[in-house]
């Protein structure tokens, strides 16, 4: 039987076994986002890079920079990371480089994975489908905020796996919660998202139109995935 | 203004400060349950402890041994960690030595706080009436489970950080999260921790008495700090 199983912050990792896996990477506010996003508008590849070093490197490399650092865009970056900057044309067959505070080192922390998947509300139907086409086991891991816990990624991972839930089975308490929390707040995610006080951490870097837009479900039928070193759609 | 954050694992216990907060630990099943309980019954002081090495030295100094590994009572141990085998007057006065997987070592990992309580469903509204006569931040550690996130301790700090919402403000997203949760399962939390596949997780090592005593709100109206390696009633 399939497991799926949730990790709720890259902290976490280490009590999860996630070579036998599929890892689906979530960092809706906003990585994974803004990752599906460049794909929907042509993006070749993506290279997740743990340093600001290392991006400016790759762009030496005609690579087009991206990401940000507690929010903000890096000085000298081609893009920052909100999805709206992604949604251009002139990304069509271009090699990206992407640095983030917590995506992108979400994503490199799992290479070992059997697989390694972008998860955004954006794409949520085309991921679900996918993993429901294949046999691993599920693992949902959350980028979170510098290590804790928080609550869009936990949201996606309730969407996700209730999605799953017909084929494979929660096998986790992480996994509950994320499932019902996400019921709790489906009818109205935005105004969930806007009505408590992590609003507040949120509009340190946020604009309300990033916030709306990362929240859609469905509006692109992607999936990208991560093989030697970089982000492929698929 | 007073902070209310919840810590869900001990594990991302190093992301946050606990030296200007009161601190209380949460361990449903058991741990803080069968403890609460003791103190109703009359217990002088409870002293966690890590190992089975310094429980059973204790044992020595004439402290009744209480505690599980793996959720099973330990040989030569006088008690276990069901809270019914608590409800026992001869335990009026007496010291107790108890150590378990996650409970106990939640406590000792935060003893620099400004004070440490139990809490427990068992004595909720005691907890958030003494947090609330108090000017110090709160922060709820739960004690979870091998590490991980659990959903019954979760539940708890959903329900205590309701009651403080009045006078205090949730600044955490693990918080908000946590009343969500509690608020999506109060109508009936034995069923609701029945349901998921976590209760194949408690039935490895629990029975329905103790699941359905432990979600009981407000049966023993005390609270327990630690004070001097030990826990005294107040």
């Amino acid at each position: 039987m399939k497991e799926v199983i949730t990790c709720l912050s890259p902290q976490l990792l280490p009590l999860y076994h996630v070579e036998d896996k599929v890892v689906v990477v979530v960092d809706i506010l906003r990585a994974t986002s803004s990752m599906v996003t460049a794909f929907a508008y042509g993006a070749a590849s993506i290279t997740p890079v743990p340093t600001l070093a290392e991006c400016r490197m790759l762009k030496d490399q005609d690579y087009i920079t991206a990401g940000e650092r507690g929010g903000l865009k890096v000085d000298g970056f081609d893009l920052g990371n909100s999805p709206f900057e992604f949604m251009d044309h002139k990304l069509n067959g271009k090699d990206l480089a992407f640095t983030t505070t917590n995506g992108s080192q979400a994503i490199l922390s799992v290479t070992s994975a059997k697989a390694v998947l972008l998860g955004a509300f954006l794409n949520l139907s085309a991921t679900a489908d996918y993993l429901n086409s294949q046999s691993n086991s599920v693992l949902i891991l959350c980028a979170g905020w510098k290590g804790k816990f928080n609550i869009e990624d936990t949201l996606y991972a309730g969407a996700l796996a209730s999605l799953l839930q017909d084929q494979n089975e929660a096998e986790d308490d992480a996994t509950l919660a994320a499932i019902s929390l996400y019921q709790f707040a489906s009818p109205d995610l935005l105004d969930f998202l806007h009505k408590g006080s992590h609003a507040k951490r949120l509009a340190g870097f946020l604009n309300h139109k990033d916030l709306e837009f990362c929240v859609q479900s469905d509006k692109f039928d992607l999936n990208a995935v991560f093989r030697d070193h970089r982000l492929y759609r698929i």
